[in-house]
């Protein structure tokens, strides 16, 4: 869709910080990130939410999660991670693009759900370290 | 499992409030739910988490879950939901069985992440009103 933000990093007219992209989805890292490492993973082809989102389609961009999430796990390391995806503007969706957010946890770190501004270099640096193969 | 929650709950060895069931997936009230309709999906098969879930079954799994949360939309009605799915202590996950919540939301409430001890007279009610056909 012209108008979506994520379409045009799709596109590559927004930058992004990639750490992942094949035919069919893209990941890239939060630039307002809840902690370290936080990922988005979204489907190349549009659908606004989960409930637009053919069945075929879903099970394509979780299997996607699920790979990327792994990577994620072993490679900062992490000791967990929350899966997260908002429908609607009451539950905080600010993208009409479907998109699975990846946030990695640490313990001894508050279990909040805060964005924070990211910083530009930490997470270029960060997006060298994590880029998949 | 046999030392499982989830599939005590499954086996019918401990009481749920069912909303839905079918071969593969089972979804019910949270007992401390985030918000009015909180439900978690289930399936039948024990996998402790995202990660040890393969990509057929993840994919059942999410069908399941896009089909309960078109449901609940509709039924209670919300405003949006969100969908979490928690992999780990540092993560906030407490039982070691693949769920995915489905928490709808509801314009004017704070967008929190807090549990709620349930009424369970109140949530019967729910259940009766939610159960899918």
């Amino acid at each position: 869709m012209s108008d979506c933000i994520f379409c045009k990093i799709i596109a590559g007219e927004i930058p992004s910080f990639k750490i992942y992209e094949d035919d069919d989805i893209l990941a890239y890292l939060d630039i307002n990130p809840f902690t370290k490492g936080h990922t988005l993973v979204i489907p190349k082809a549009h659908s606004a939410n989960l409930l637009e989102t053919g069945d075929d389609r879903l099970a394509t961009v979780m299997a996607g999660v699920r790979k990327v999430a792994a990577h994620l796990k072993a490679a900062l390391p992490c000791d967990g991670f929350n899966i997260m995806q908002n429908n609607g503007a009451a539950a905080g969706q600010t993208v009409n693009h479907l998109h699975f957010h990846i946030i990695p946890r640490y313990r001894g770190e508050e279990l909040a759900f805060k964005a924070h501004p990211g910083d530009m270099a930490g997470l270029q640096a960060l997006c060298g370290r994590l880029r998949m193969a």
